[in-house]
């Protein structure tokens, strides 16, 4: 049985310690926390999803490198403040000397150290003063400090991530937790997105990638984050064994998944300027590519985002994207919902009389659309968030 | 030759007459004039391109069915506040009204009418009310009307926005001139934009075609309104024929083109809040595709563009557009210059100190950027505008 924990982080699995400090990364002498440790007393196993982007981040090339040779590790430091992106070798060398000296202090090898890197981007790391902390992260490290290493991550973040789940089974407990950092702005196509899932479950690599894998797909994948994109995304999930749980493993990929979409939400919901929640369902595409094409059109749209901060049911909007979108449709075996409201039948408004039904359901904070495209039995879901500032005001109020 | 002339407008060429009036197409009692006609003394060929979207409005479908027929015409009705677009089977019936009304008001076929309409998607046009003014504008063209027709055609537009050239040739001078509207803000992929561009030229419908397509390439398809979205996007090209001269296609080529680059222009400088115009240059792409490809991405970015609005120099997230765009690239070849100043080579930063030098450059009201990839010989050029509005301060400000 899985069942949610409050704020539960990444130290609620046994064995995993946490602690964070402020090393002044950027160099700005800022009054916030940037450089955080996670270290398990016993090594675990890994899984990785990375960013599509050709052009990679210096700790992201360093970590692949490593777990070509092997997929356990002990510990991962992050920093906030500079992604370390187009670094070059000194980029990578930078992550080795990080490593170094993170495997150093606690006494491990530096080839079981991860790290990992948020921020600016062509700026190289300040090492020496980063350096200068690892002594003091590996004093400090504690299971208490799941808060510490989620505020340490961000970035203009307006409030720390962390979702967790236990897994009640026939021989004992596992708990899966995890925190992300997204972006104040959910639309750009580079918030970079680092997310650190730990479990005390006992899992193979290959198991640990297949649930991570099904849990990216519908959770960081669905929403316009576009995870993908920046030179830094990367979803770790980490397996302790310590709670010497075989999990069964629908269940544990659900588990994992769970935490993944409940995070993945969150990153929405922190958009910059975010009042509402949007889920855009497309039904019956002719594939999934098509429904999540679509989808994905319908969610990055600033039109439609406007749309949905104006509260302002112009239905036009949403068929526009569909035929923007190029997925095989047809104008006049689309139909069109808000919630459960059937609003546009074969491309064509059932009743104009029916606005005011719609206009109250964009009242909602959180909304959920429908397209269905009638084309084939495909379907997909995104979530997004209204565009809200001033600026869009114009298209808000373009029906007025 | 080819000659700009100040304050040309559809009725610069010969023959060419206009009148414009305010039908209260909205129903919203709006004091802005909204309907529209554009009337030839003798009809002329046509060539026309439109958008790319599989759910085309109606006087779109209603163009491309008379255009199977032949591509003579001899007028052009318009109107603003509605796009009558979604609106199906009946859609097409209003557009078949509107040309006859036409048709009876001018005593010519109805065939010979075209109708464009740009404006909220979804609603049916006010046909009754529409029809009552068209006899108002038959007797009210003029050919100092060019004014009229290019307020009567915008929607969120802040200025009206015409161009023309006069070229002199051995044999005497002929004019091409247009109006076009977009929409105060650029970025969205579904803003509306109508081009009508005239010219007293005798060109036939083929070479009419190919100057058409020849000068979108490089203005109306090289701006980041993605005109291939919209229900809407048209762009028609009239020759009427009436200074008699029979023109060098490849002059006549370059007059249309200048024409639709000096309207695209005006497009981005007319992108909501915008305070810069931005020239992206890719270079020595392997394909042109990818050249174009990589340069819209750039263009399209919200992270970018906020930092054109930011005067703030952040080379690393051009870099990462570079690699996010999935273009044949790669990070140790590719060179990134402000204007002329090469700023970073092989993906390195050529030395911190010239960042004031850079700083300097993105005060400008105008800035070139170039990426040259260094993977083939291929190029492109796209133009957009910078983000300025206070909700994209967290990200205009990301590095301070």
């Amino acid at each position: 049985m899985i069942q949610k924990i409050n704020k539960a982080g990444v130290c609620a699995p046994l064995g995993f310690l946490a602690s964070a400090v402020n090393a002044d990364v950027k160099g700005k002498g800022k009054d916030k926390k940037d450089l955080c440790l996670l270290y398990s007393e016993v090594p675990f196993k890994t899984a990785a999803v990375f960013t599509a982007n050709t052009f990679k981040a210096a700790p992201l090339r360093h970590a692949m490198e490593l777990m070509k040779q092997g997929k356990e590790f002990q510990a991962v430091l992050v920093n906030s403040g500079n992604a370390n992106a187009c670094t070059g070798a000194l980029g990578i060398e930078n992550c080795e000397t990080l490593a170094q000296a993170v495997a150093d202090s606690l006494g491990i090898d530096p080839s079981k150290v991860l790290t990992g890197s948020t921020g600016t981007i062509g700026v190289q790391l300040p090492v020496d003063r980063m350096v200068s902390h690892i002594e003091t992260l590996a004093d400090e490290l504690d299971d208490g400090n799941s808060d510490l290493f989620a505020e340490a991550i961000m970035t203009t973040d307006t409030f720390p991530k962390q979702a967790g789940v236990l897994v009640e089974t026939a021989n004992g407990a596992y708990v899966v937790a995890g925190v992300t950092k997204g972006a104040g702005m959910i639309a750009p196509n580079m918030a970079t997105m680092l997310c650190y899932i730990t479990t005390d479950a006992m899992v193979n690599d290959k198991n640990l990638q297949a649930a991570l894998d099904h849990a990216v797909k519908g959770s960081f994948n669905s929403i316009t984050v576009d995870n993908d994109m920046s030179t830094n995304d990367t979803v770790f999930l980490m397996a302790n064994g310590m709670s010497g749980i075989i999990p069964d493993m629908d269940e544990f990929k659900e588990a994992v998944a769970t935490v993944c979409l409940e995070l993945a939400k969150m990153i929405v919901k922190d958009g910059e300027g975010a009042t509402k929640f949007i889920t855009v369902n497309v039904k019956n595409a002719s594939t999934e590519e098509d429904a999540k094409k679509c989808a994905f059109l319908i969610a990055n749209s600033p039109l439609v985002k406007t749309m949905f901060h104006g509260e302002d049911p112009n239905w036009g909007r949403l068929m526009a994207c569909v035929g923007a979108s190029g997925v095989k449709a047809d104008e006049s075996t689309t139909d069109l919902y808000f919630e459960d409201l059937l609003y546009a039948k074969g491309g064509l408004i059932i009743d104009p009389a029916m606005e005011p039904k719609a206009a109250a359901i964009m009242k909602q904070p959180e909304i959920s659309i429908t397209l269905d495209l009638n084309t084939g039995s495909e379907s997909a879901t995104v979530y997004t968030c209204d565009l809200s500032r001033e600026y869009i005001a114009i298209n808000a109020d373009y029906r007025s």
